[in-house]
């Protein structure tokens, strides 16, 4: 089972890729998609589109996770998150893969323990938790993140089941 | 030359499609996508976008045109719209064809001839505009006027050159 998170972002998205095999996490991918602020933003979207539904034919994840939206005071920024958000959540949707979103301070929690951590307590965890991984930025680490915390609340929730 | 006009929203998203012939607007086709409010938001972009490929896959429109954003002070609505937005705008991007913003007020300036009208008036003259056509709903009313904005405007930016 593949687990693919996601960070979006009109300038950079991250994506990771994890799989689980008998209840234990293993790196598979990550990566990010720059985009050039000066191309028109339909072309920005393109990009992402066409990037993702690459990186979903080549590792083919079964399920997807992304962090729930960050809300901005600035709604021109807020705008621009939501166009990139949805054109990165679409990806898995036309490939029927489940997307599950997760606040913030849970994915923290779930990489880190607590719900409350910097950037860099994240990028540290998941390279404990991933052994051999290196994340590409930041972004990627965040994504990879996501996936993680997949894989922890996906098994609790199985357990209540 | 067909212009094709977007009025996007994750509920009901408007489109319309008019033809342009030495200068003389026709109507061609409008319509909307509404999606069920129950269903996974991933569904509904996914919904989104495949309808809007079928719309340009039918109509082959050369030229897009899209009311630029209206910022909500709900940030929770705005990133709903932002994500409507940018899986409507991707759809003609990936299909090279070129989108053009503009504001509500310019597009009711261009349809009704003032700023500041309302939907009916929008509606009436989207009708006296283009004969023969009866707009399906409000969305694709609006859609309509911002390829008829699109069409004025074009006209005098070539006029410009």
């Amino acid at each position: 089972m593949r687990i693919l998170g996601l960070d979006p972002s009109l300038s950079s998205t991250g994506w990771g890729i994890i799989e689980v095999e008998s209840n234990k996490m293993k790196y598979v991918a990550d990566g990010f998609i720059k985009t050039d602020p000066k191309m028109p933003i339909a072309d920005r979207l393109a990009i992402i589109h066409r990037t993702l539904n690459e990186v979903i034919e080549t590792y083919h994840p079964d399920e997807a996770a992304i962090e729930q939206v960050f809300l901005n005071d600035n709604p021109t920024s807020t705008i621009k998150l939501g166009m990139a958000r949805g054109v990165v959540i679409l990806a898995p949707a036309l490939y029927a893969i489940p997307v599950t979103e997760y606040e913030p301070n849970k994915i923290k929690k779930a990489v880190v323990g607590v719900g409350k951590a910097a950037k860099e307590q994240v990028e540290t965890m998941v390279k404990i938790l991933l052994p051999g991984c290196k994340p590409k930025n930041n972004d990627s680490s965040d994504a990879l993140a996501m996936a993680i915390a997949h894989f922890n609340y996906r098994g609790a929730r199985n357990l209540k089941m």
